[in-house]
This record gives structure tokens, sequence and C-alpha cells, in this order.
């Protein structure tokens, strides 16, 4: 691979990213809304609006919030906490106030960390009526008895919950699907390297015409998913042959992926060629180990095929969900290397093709001039490998196993593929039967 | 478990046992229905006569047999033999007789053992006219020539051939199928001992609420079975998922069970993992090393999933089919350890429930306040593990395979379907689906 | 064995091998028509013809060729090389040609091989226009630059390919399928041993009434096999349950068998049985080395299920192909061995009976004097292993599958169903279901 337009498309998801940083996302909101304008200057996304209100399987879609400002002050009116600062010190989803308290009062509605104490916690409080600040464990052992103000300009409104959807029509109706979420505040890893890595991989797929259809969702974690499987699931459960959910793709580290429920679908297959062969060390977690959207896009009776992508896994990096989870945590190199892995995945379903010979019995080579004249022992032997391949290209096996199967190296096999193709001998079977 | 019960049922067993133990039963006759009506006052038994020459499956209802009495008299009128002491001494089946015999000639008509000089073998004729006297070697070899006088009062008439039945309707039509033999005369563990055990656990199955239905039988083996097999296999077929045939349950010594013609049904399943965690050095038998009942219920185009419980198996132990498998060779805590481990297999078949989440997409917990109110690292991970369960509550695990999957103990596994179930979100898929 | 018929056999198989190895035979022609009426002096082989033409698959059947002479002189008018002395001297399918050429204009058309200097090489040109000659590169090296008269008095015509088949129909139509070729001009093994020994197995075939149909074919390679195919392979799909193609069985070596595509076949099986049983060291093929007709039997759509047998298989000895594969590399014992070899596996087949019992429950022993009279321990266990065979009698398992299950031995197995088969108990269940 020509590492310069990788090094392109690294300068533009650094600057995309650097741009979407600032903004207070949640699962609804105007923070979403911007992110998904953003995301469209790049790439034709639809953006749908659910209405607050609206049942979405087992949820409904909550009020929208949108929030202006927020700050602690106190007694002497200096604003200690400031949420344009830093917009994790609110508590996602806090109701209005305006009031003066006592600390102890105050404490009751703070939140930080102990074992981490320069880092702002994450915390939200969606569907349960609450305020909220977060602070360091510093800050907050600073404090001093005495009255604070606590300000919160919020509004819970009867609004819609935003999503992003770009379809890239392939030659075929099935379905890869690709998912990131756009719902946390400013961090990093956990939130912006998903949509930025995944809008400029679908500018990728966008840019040639590809066997399979891709469809690309950006979407709040959980009721977003809830809210797209609501609508589309019974499509989804057809068409989709391998689905990844991308997230926390931002550092440098090794890739980890998240395998489906039982670790035995046609996406767990594809990602573990590429990893087992390219990315010695990554890990396998069990769908034990889940936390993203995958949570729905592989609950029973959805059951997609789908598989999470990270490079360290929420969860599992101390930063997570804080203010640590910030544009140093992350680089270009990781996300750029993100970007590689899910083409090298893509690429693998693309032109992992399922053939069969058209003929029944080996068809005649000789009329079609790709039978050496003179049949003599050494010249039979040469036709061996392409008859061969041949013989395995009976729709059950991919290029890969018919490689296995023979020995023959899979760019040796396409090659007979694409002279046999042109010779109307063989068809490819089109679409991949997910096991 | 409480103990003070079982040593209660324990004393009714062994008072049952030495009521019947007097009773000279057979394949057809009185001695079988005297028997099935003593049952029938401790559970409400359903009581069928088939008739003489009835056809079953390959076989015929032979002739009712009945015997008043029997005895040897030697040369000076002394009762050498007396069926009255015990009914071993007549062979099963045998035509009346009624005449003075040179030694010679009786010879032919006398079964002893030569190995075990002291007991009085069990031998029957069922199927060919004959008349036989069983006695032990010891006597047999003290008998001098002479005449003797040989008398059976036996007959054989157009009867009935007689079985007990008890149905215990429960929630499902699925039923677990239990049956024991009621057949030969004074002998212990390789007989009464399985329909003393069934009775009592009877009593027990029906005294409280069962999701199965369970069909009990009590039933002259082989021909009793295919009485009643040939009545009834459709149905078996199709409601049965697990049955256990009960025999030899009386000693004290560990237990072993004779698997399923294949080893692979339900019940070899359920039985295997009671014994696996609860009696270690437990016997497992092959289908090739059967004899009892199982060999009808899992013949060929039968097929019912079936194994047989025992303690020290049929043909296993010098006693077996002699007068010395009497009421010394048994005991009360062989009974009703018997009792206690049907019972733990019928609870785990009864509990091993399937659970299936009701939602499409994870349920939303917070609405039923089923989740932590704030969404903080480590309240998030306070209901992972019952979201573990709900991901595999997908109808095709039962709960020990859930717990396996997840690592999460039963007990916990089972509060929480407790808890979902009353939130209406998790269904019990009511019945197990035999593989 | 009796060994005198055998070789008998023998003696019959080399006279048919030496009357027909002088015969010029091609994919079609008088040579290969020739061929087949001396076969059908021994078996009733019905003889067709398919016109020139004809398509067959991907194929079409070619132009007849005939040879009646050919020639190289020297300038002195000397025959240097003459088809009348080797018939392998003329490139197969040769176009006719009579003219005066340079011997660097001859060299063109010649063919030998520089390391075999004394092996004529077999060469042909089926498909393409050409005329050549084969000769010792001993021969090739002493040619004196000069003019050569090449002649060759051949005709292509628009006659007919010719085939030969032969039914022997059994007690069912289920279908054991034979192969061999029969277009090569004088070779030994790699022609002449797969019909000979084919031959003489159709006689031994017909000599007794047999279960299954037996299809004999005796085809050119390739060409042939695609036109019996073009004619009958829905049929050949329906009926065939195993397939043997018969090719080099004529040298003295160890057997080799070629496996099916997947090398899962009820013929893999078989002849994996009788191979692992009586040939230790025999070779195992995979069907990457194919070479023969099998091509086109396991070929995709196809799907035979047939294997190869071998002594040392095609283009793994070095006078395959060539003059030196004659009479002295083959041997009466050679022959002998594989008709020995191929009868093991069809006695195999036909007596490898799945039977299944007709009697739901046991079958009463009893009442056909099948029952000892006297129940009693050890009278009990002398009629259990022929119950344990009923048990498995299931229709699922072969005879030697039962034995393996019940440690059996076969022929008790056999004695066991044929009473049982007497009494009307047990059915054989026909046919195979291949796997």
């Amino acid at each position: 691979m020509n590492k310069e337009p990788l090094r392109q498309e690294g300068k533009l998801m650094w600057q995309l990213i650097e741009r979407l940083w600032p903004i207070c996302r949640s699962i609804t909101g105007n923070g979403l809304r911007e992110t998904l304008n953003i995301i469209k200057e790049h790439i034709p996304v639809e953006i749908s609006e659910v209405p607050s209100g609206t049942k979405v399987l087992d949820w409904t879609v909550p009020r929208e919030w949108n929030i202006n400002d927020a700050y602690i002050l106190d007694e002497s009116g200096k604003k200690i906490i400031d949420f344009r600062e830093n917009n994790l010190h609110v508590v996602g989803y806090s109701v209005p106030v305006n009031e003066w308290l006592e600390l102890d009062e105050l404490q009751k509605h703070l939140h930080s960390l102990e074992k981490q104490p320069d880092a702002i916690p994450y915390v939200t409080s969606y569907y349960r009526e609450y305020w909220g600040f977060c602070l360091s464990h510093k800050l907050r052992a600073s404090l001093k008895p005495g009255k604070y103000f606590v300000h919160i300009d919020s509004a819970h409104t009867n609004g819609s919950l935003t999503y992003g959807e770009y379809i890239i029509k392939g030659a075929s109706e099935k379905e890869i699907f690709l998912s990131a979420y756009v719902c946390h505040p400013s961090m990093a890893s956990n939130e912006l390297s998903g949509p930025v890595v995944l809008t400029m991989l679908a500018k990728w797929l966008a840019s040639e015409k590809r066997k399979y259809t891709y469809r690309i969702v950006f979407i709040p974690e959980t009721i977003g998913s809830l809210t797209y499987l609501s609508k589309h699931y019974k499509e989804l459960k057809e068409k989709v042959i391998a689905g990844f959910n991308i997230s926390c793709v931002g550092d440098n580290n090794n890739y980890s992926y998240v395998q489906s429920r039982y670790g035995n679908t046609f996406a767990d297959k594809m990602i573990r060629r590429v990893l087992d062969s390219d990315y010695p060390g990554y890990k396998k977690f069990s769908f034990l180990e889940r936390g993203s959207d995958e949570r729905q896009y592989c609950s029973p009776g959805i059951d997609l095929p789908l598989v999470v992508v990270c490079r360290t896994k929420y969860e599992e990096y101390p930063e997570y969900h804080t203010s640590l989870d910030n544009l140093s945590y992350i680089c270009e190199e990781g996300l750029t290397g993100a970007l590689e892995l899910l083409r090298k995945v893509i690429l693998l379903i693309e032109e992992g093709r399922y053939y069969r010979i058209k003929t029944l019995g080996e068809p005649q080579l000789g009329k079609r001039n790709l039978y050496p004249v003179l049949s003599t022992k050494t010249s039979v032997a040469s036709v061996k490998r392409m008859m061969n391949f041949i013989a395995y290209a009976d729709g059950r096996n991919d290029i890969e196993e018919i490689s296995k199967i023979t020995g023959i190296p899979t760019e040796e096999i396409l090659s007979y593929a694409e002279l046999l193709k042109k010779e109307g001998l063989l068809e490819e079977t089109g679409i991949i039967q997910v096991e």
C-alpha cells in the first residue's frame, strides 16, 4: 500500500477530530446534530430525526437535551467549575438548576475519581431526572465549607434523536454493516476515533464500485442503535452478511476485537483471518466483555453477524470515560492504522469470492486455447493447477479455502478465475452464504 | 435436604416392602394384582387388565397363572420342599402335577446352584409347558434314592395381565416416564426396591405442582412393558422427554446407570450431571449390558430417551436371582438414598429451564428501576452480569449451560430470571426440546 | 480363496493382453472398435457409436481417426521409423503427410525423451491439426542432416466414438459403477491392465446373483467418460452408490488409491476398509493427484462417489506414457492380485448389509424356539449376544459397525441375521444410503 495517501487521510482525520472535539454531544441534541452535519461535509450522510417519545423496541426516545452554559461559583463569586472549559464538567442530561447550596448539599451532586485525582469523570443520567457536576478529585478535595452557586442552563424538550446513515450501493444487495457512535462529549478514542475513521473509510468505499452494499451508520450509542434497529432490523437480518462496530481506534496499541455472541459468524471469520495473518498478538474478547452497540446488534432475535473492532478496547484503559481520553491520548498513526486494518478486512470480503464451474465434467480447454497443443508428460502437468482450482470451484469454498486445499497461491487462483470467467466457464456464485 | 422426612419415608418404604415380600408375584396372576392393590393404598394407581391372548407387538399375553400350593414329600410323607416356606421353590408358571416319581425322574425337574449351595435359584418357564422345583444345592445333594411325591396346585386360565399406571399432570404435556417392574416372587433388591421407591417418588411428585407430566408405570417385566408400549408407544414417542427405569436400588452401594442405546439422550445427560457432581465413582454401563425393560423402551423404532437407574445393577451381584436377594441384602438407607437421587434428577429437569428474552435488543432496565441511576464506571459493571445472562437467554441454553458460558452461578441466574420474569421481560420457553 | 481358479484367470487375462497389445487404439477409430469386439468375446458388452460432432457436455466428439501406415525414410530410402514396428511412433491423431523434408524441418515434428534415451514417448494431438513422430532419443541423436521422407497414411472422417457398456442387473437398482479406459496404443499397465482386469471381474460378477446392479464401461479416456456422462449422468447420480475407476493395475507393487474430491464417499470408506486390513503400506492419493476419468466422474455437479484403484499409479513410474510400459513391465501376478482386491471390495459391499429388526420392542424368541426353555442365570446370558445384534439392527449400522459396537464377530452376526431373517424378524434395509 502506498503510504502517502494514507498520510493525507491521517491529516484529514486529525483535522476533523480537532473540529469535532469541542462539541458537547449527547444522545440527542444540537451537539449530535452539529457533529453529523460536519461529517456530512465529507460524505453524503442522510440525517434522520426521530421524535422524542417514539417507541423503539423496548425503549422510548427520550426528550431532547440541550445545554447552553453551566458553572459553579464559590461564595466569592469565583467560577470554580466552568462547562465552557470542559464539557465533561456537567453530568449528561442534567436538568436546569440555579441556586445557592451549602457544600454538604453540593457534594451529593459532585462526581470525581479518588484514584485518578486529575481526571474529570464522564457521567450521565439519561433516564432519571438529576443534575450534577464532574470534577477532578484534586479540585473537589480543595473545596471549603460554605455556600456555592450552581447554574445549569439546560433544557429538555420534545425534540428528536438524530442519526446519520449512508448507504453505498454495490453490485449485490447483500450488505456489510458499519457502525460508529457519536454521543460522547469531548473524548477522543472512545468517541471521535470511531466516526472519524468510519468517515474516511466511507469515502474510500464510495471511491470505487464495490461488490457488496455498505450500510454505514453514525448513531448515539444504545438508544441510537435501538432506534435504528427498530426501523430496520428485518432488513438487516436479511441483508447483512458481516458487520463491524468501530470503537476506540485512536491510540497506537495493537488491535483487539470483540466476538459475536457465539464467535462463529462470517464477520468473526474474516476479521480473524486478517488479524491472524497481519497483527500477531492482537486480543480477542468474548462477547461477555462487550459494551457498545454490539449489545443490541447481536442480541437474541436480532443476531447480526457483527464484531467490534478496537485498538485498546473500551474499559481496558485507565483514561477511558474520563477527561484523560483526550487528543494527547490518540494519534494520527493510530487512526490511519485502524483505517488500514478495516480496509484489509473489507478487501478480504470483497475479494473473497465463491466460484462455481459452469460445465458438468471438466471444461474443454483445448478449443479455447487454454490447453497446450501437444499432450506430453510435461504439458499435462502444466494445466493441472488450473484444473485443481476448477475441481474445488464448486461454490462451497472461497479462494482462501481453495488455496488451502490445493496449495495454489490465491493470486494464481485469481488469475485462473479471470481467465475462466472471460471464457464463460466460471461464475461467481455472487453472494457469500453466511454460515 | 432435611433428612427427617426422608427417614420417615424410609420407614414407610420398609413397611411396604415387608408387606409385599411374602406375595408370590409372577408376570400375571393374583400375586401381581395384590401387589398393585397394596401400592394403590399409597398412590392412586389405575389398574388395567389385558386379556390373555391379546397380541402385544411381537408377543401374546400369556394365560394367567395362579398357584395355591406346592410341595415335595419323601417316601415317608415328610414335606422336604414347601412352596409356603419360600415361593422361589416353584419354577414360575409350572403346570400342575400330582404324582409319585423316582429320584432319577425328579432330578430332571430340580434346579439348584452348585456354586451357591445355600441359595434357592429363581427359575421361570413362562412360554413353555413345564413344571419344576428350585432348591438349595445342599438339600438336593442330601436327597436319597427312592420315591417322591410332587404336588403343584397351579392353574393356567384365560385371565389377564395386570399393570398399574399413574399419570400426574403437570403444566406441560411433555412427560417424564418412570417405570418399575412387579413380577418377581420374594426377592428384595431385584424386585421390591424398584416399585417401593417409585411409589414414594410418585407421592412426592404429586405433592406439588410440577412443570412436566409424570407417567408412572408398575408392570411385569418384558411382557408388561411390551403390553404397555403396544397401547401407548406413539404417545410416548411424542411426549416423553426423559425416562427412567428403576431397578435394584435396595442395597447401599454406589449407583450405576445403564445408558440408552447411543448414550446421547436428554435422560443420559441429566442423570450424568447429577451423578458426576454428587456421586463420584458411580458406574456407567453400556446399553450392551442392559437387562430390564429398557430392552423394550429403547428398542429400534421405539427409541424412548430412557436410562436405567440402579445401585448394584442386576446381574452384577451374586445374590441376584436367588433367595439370597432378600430383606437382609437391602436396607432402609439404600432405599432413601435412591429416592434422593431420583428427586435430584427430577428437580434438575424441573428446574432446568430454558429462557428467552422477550425484547429485541436489550431491555431498558432503567424504566423498570433495574438499572443504577447514574451511568458511571462502576455502576455499569454492576449490571453486566444480568445482561450477560440476558445475552444467552436465547432459548438454546439451559441454566447450567448459561452458567458455564457466562461464569455466573446458577442461583444468581435464577434470581435474575425471577426478576426479569416479574417484569415480563423473560419467558420460559416451556419445554425442553430433546436433542 | 482357492488360488487355482485365479491362476486360470491370470492366464486368460495374459492371453487377452497379448491379443490386445498390438492394436493401435485411440480415442476413436477401428483400434478402439476392435478392442471392444475382442472384449465382447468374453463378456456381452453392448457397443455404442456416438457420431462425430455430437455435443457432449462442454466437449464435442471429434472426427474419427484411423491410420494404416506411417514411416520415415532417410535419403537412402531406408525406413528409419516404422509405425508397424511400434504404434507409439506416430503422434496420436496425426494428419496425413507425404513429403520430403530437411532434418531441421523434421525436428519440429519429432518427440523424444532426453532423460530416457531408449524410450519412445507417447504423444497425442487430438484437438489441434498436427502430425508428428515419436522416437527414442538415441535414434534421434543419430539422425544426420539431409532429407527425410515422411509418410503418414491416416484419415480423419465423420465417423463416431465407440464405447462398450455392460450392465449386470442385481436385486437392487442401486449400482456399483466400474470403469476402465481403452484408448492408448501399445501400452501395458497404463492401458491394457485396466480393461483386462475389468473384463475378468465382470465375468465373475455375472457368474452369480448379485445384490447390486453393476454398470461396467470401457471407454476412451476423458472424451469417452464425458460422452458417457452426457447421456447418463442423471441416472448415475441417482443410482450409483460406489464407483471404481480401474487403472494401472498390471505391475506387482503395492496398491494405491485416489480419493474422491472430499475423500468421504462410501467408495472411499469401503476401499479403505479393505486396504487397511489386507494391504498395509498402500498409498492414498489426494484428488489433487488425479489424472484419469475420475476427473469427470467426480467433477462439481457430477459428484459420483468414485475412487481410482491402482497399483503404481499413473505418473508415478518412469515407464508411464512411454514404450517402456510394455509387457515386461507387467505380470500375471499383478493382474490376478488386482482382480482379487477388487473382488474383496465388491464382496464387502455386497455383504455389508444393513439390517432392521421388524418388530417394535424385542421379538419374542421363545415362540420361535430361539430361546432356551428355562430362564436361568446362564441361559439368559446365552441369547444376549443375539439380542445385542438386534438392538443395533436399526438400519443405521452395517455389520462391521455393529461388530465394532457390540464386539460380536461379523460371522456370528451373519449367522444371527440368517436365523432372524428365516423367522421373518429381520429385514435387510436393502440399499445402503450413501452418506
